[in-house]
């Protein structure tokens, strides 16, 4: 844990030596997670409230007059008892219904960890940062592209566990390729419970790993509790433009039924599955999105759910997706908006780059879209972590670097306060012109705090820098999830719920197919 | 030209081969630069109105009470014949004395190119982009760090005046280290009007080097012009605390004199150079700057003028400045609020980072500072690209990918606009859900302007990239500079101006000693 923020490292410094001493701190419970960000800075409305309602009458009439299929003969006939418009899987929804439904959603709600230290509010003014998801490759430690493994995978998420900023893991960072996929989802789930006391999110490519993945938070966190209590987070996608398919609603039954909120994100690649136009694929977005809350409303009224946006637009020269563009930027900041107009809480992306490299492609691109997340007031921003090559890669270094970003974004988020001002007028009182401040008992007593220092950004000496042998950002990056994760240590399960979770994971593997045929 | 952006490729794309084809472009003036920026989204004001009063409460006791140093004996004067209390160089000014200075200065003004089409407006909702200033080194285009020479510089003012989203260029973009001292100004001058026709940059290190710069300029404004109109701009920082000194007041009053705006910029290394306090360094820089504006009033009221902020975080471990902090992008917007609050152009830095290399921590921290550029409604963004290593390195490859994007954050800052929403929703309605929109007429009509590519940034397949040799994104950005310097071709100077711009550098060659003995 050598180079941990400044902020960070001083509550998580080792006190006292050896394995007695660290096992001491783990019992009390290090920092290893800030708590819920509440964000003390504006956010930025990019519309008036003329063109903010176009953009909503727009929505409503997409819904009332093109329709969107909810592909699931469960979900239509859900949709035709509420009173909808259905032409088989076609559901076309007066606004009055939709925004009824709509507004049964809570604008806020607790996420439960099984550690209550990492318990987080989702929602409002509250937001938490979580890492990247689904990528098949990993740049690994040897800066190679290769498939992704449980290794790495249960490595990830030590690498989330231990990073403060991060408020949760998330499920698959990367695709645990070498495992046969019916059976996949059971050992990333065991990877959460144990590597990690962070919420966590949960499987949703089948009815019946959403319903494994609830029975196993059972396990955990006890039977009663999961059926009302938020305790993960899941990422049911539209299939833009204006489809739900059978698989996400089935995940969605499973999950909304349980009280468990989904991220109801249109993946949207602006200009192929929406128009070419900033603000004509917000208000197809914005149609979908919320037809998806209405509907987990018909499921179970009440349930915590997301606004989510998942936007990139297209090199319409070669259909490639790209990342960190202005209209992305707007996008992410435009949704946002329409989020509160509707007291949803609201999920976006920070830190999603088409960048191949953990490169100064990948820099850009990161900080444009995770400035606009923090500016949209997202309360749920994923894919924070990690992310390469849109989201085909997961990368150690891209992960650790990152995940400090986010902790100079949870303090820029934070605001200015004036409570010192007059302290430090008193300060240039005494230093006066000419001089200088490093000396001042204001200077000393704020000498830890004052400001940010990222520790894996390099600001010294060229001569220094060079007699270290000249390390790029990305090497000194591996370096430090090198060091995190050697340094990893347990958060502790109780052995009757491990024993539990091993059980089930038996006695399901013997259920379920050894690998697709 | 081969890799612009999109928008702007558009514009410049070679219509007929060979050296006639260029030459007829060239005379039909092609686009080597968009229109001043007119600012399309809103401000971020991080502070309520309370905090905002405090803050300018403070910086005005800090005038009335604590004083700072005009350390030439004819300002002191002025001051004194003003009414301001003086003791020596140390000048105490009443608010009511400072802000009715302060009103004098203009909120916007229009600065001259000696090419009309190049002329920009500073100030209100106008923005422009300029590159960095005053590197001793240069990171070249075969990646080495060395000391910059005059055929550096004059690369650089080439680049600037070919990249669209650059609205001037510098000065000294690097110094050009082997020519002497006392003539090496010159020779900048000289190239600023030769290599270029956007808006410039004036010298500052002397009062005959500024008379030099009025001197050259003359001759190619003509002399009543330049008596009366903005044609350049120079920076005069302070030395915090609260210094303004004898090098840097003699320049500004020989710029002042001839209603030529100068950037009155505390450069700050907060932390070290002002207390460690957010709020605080913002007071202590307020007050500064405004001293510093309305001393220029007292030489000649009305002349334009931009308030300045510079204000970087020291890491208080080392006392090396960091870039691309949190605390460095709240102060960037607190000190735009602050000027808007005195009603005067702001002037602050983008992509000035700390980063030695152009790697993942140069995007993250150019990006981070840029995008709080942006959203302070900066009106003179400076130190735009190129910037390494705090200032100490101008990079060939940073150059041009910040140039990029500059283009970028021009289209994200111009806002969103709605006038296309009813036909995207005609889009809509003729794709209907399932498919795809990349064959629809609406698509096609916006193929070239939809959304915003950046022709530096990779992302199409791995593969694909894999076969091109996997460049770097550094490695691609100096491929764009050399190609870019092959294919400049010069704006074109009139030859009188050109025969009597070197007659005067000859006449003072020899008036000026051939070195600092």
């Amino acid at each position: 844990m050598r180079r941990l923020s400044e902020d960070v490292s001083a509550r998580t410094s080792r006190r006292s030596g050896g394995r007695a001493g660290r096992r001491r701190e783990r019992m009390a419970a290090p920092l290893v997670m800030l708590p819920t960000l509440e964000r003390g800075i504006p956010v930025l409305d990019l519309l008036g409230a003329d063109a903010e309602e176009l953009i909503h009458e727009e929505s409503m009439r997409i819904l009332e007059e093109v329709g969107i299929d909810f592909r699931d003969d469960e979900a239509a006939a859900m949709w035709r008892e509420a009173g909808a418009d259905t032409h088989g899987h076609r559901v076309r929804i007066d606004r009055t219904l939709l925004m009824d439904l709509v507004a049964k959603a809570p604008s806020e709600y607790t996420m439960h960890a099984r550690n209550p230290e990492r318990t987080v509010r989702v929602g409002g003014r509250n937001s938490i940062f979580v890492p990247m998801y689904g990528a098949p490759y990993v740049r690994d430690l040897d800066g190679n592209r290769r498939y992704g493994t449980l290794e790495d995978l249960y490595a990830f998420h030590k690498l989330a566990y231990l990073s403060p900023a991060l408020h949760s893991t998330s499920a698959l960072i990367c695709e645990p390729v070498d495992l046969p996929v019916p059976r996949r989802h059971l050992h990333i789930l065991y990877g959460l419970f144990r590597w990690s006391d962070k919420p966590f999110m949960g499987i949703v490519t089948a009815k019946e790993r959403a319903e494994d993945t609830i029975a196993m938070a059972k396990i955990v966190f006890g039977e009663d509790f999961v059926n009302d209590n938020p305790v993960m987070t899941s990422v049911v996608n539209a299939n833009s433009p204006l489809v739900w398919d059978a698989t996400m609603l089935d995940a969605l039954k499973v999950y909304a039924a349980h009280n468990q909120p989904c991220l109801l994100t249109p993946f949207a690649l602006c200009g192929a599955s929406t128009s070419a136009s900033t603000v004509g694929a917000v208000a197809q977005v914005n149609a979908e999105a919320l037809a998806g809350i209405a509907f987990t409303q018909l499921i179970r009224p009440g349930c915590p759910m997301v606004y989510g946006q998942f936007m990139v637009t297209v090199d319409m020269k070669t259909g490639a997706p790209m990342g960190g563009t202005p209209e992305a930027a707007q996008m992410t900041l435009l949704m946002g908006q329409l989020a509160r107009r509707y007291g949803l809480p609201f999920r976006t992306s920070g830190s999603h780059v088409g960048a191949k490299l953990p490169d100064i492609q990948a820099g850009y691109e990161a900080n444009m879209l995770m400035h606009a997340a923090i500016l949209s007031g997202a309360n749920y921003i994923w894919h924070a972590a990690g992310w390469l090559e849109a989201g085909l890669t997961a990368s150690y270094a891209k992960f650790v670097l990152d995940a400090e970003q986010c902790a100079a974004w949870y303090r820029y988020a934070q605001g200015v306060k004036t409570d010192d001002l007059k302290d430090a007028m008193d300060a240039v009182r005494q230093v006066g012109p000419a001089s200088h401040f490093l000396g001042t008992q204001h200077t000393l007593d704020r000498f830890e705090t004052a400001f940010f220092r990222p520790d894996l950004m390099e600001f010294g000496s060229w001569e220094q820098w060079q007699a270290e042998g000249s390390p790029d950002t990305e090497t000194r990056a591996v370096q430090q999830a090198r060091a995190m994760l050697d340094s990893y240590e347990e958060p502790g399960l109780d052995e009757g719920v491990h024993e539990a979770l091993l059980a089930f994971i038996a006695r399901r593997e013997e259920e379920l197919p050894a690998d697709v045929s």
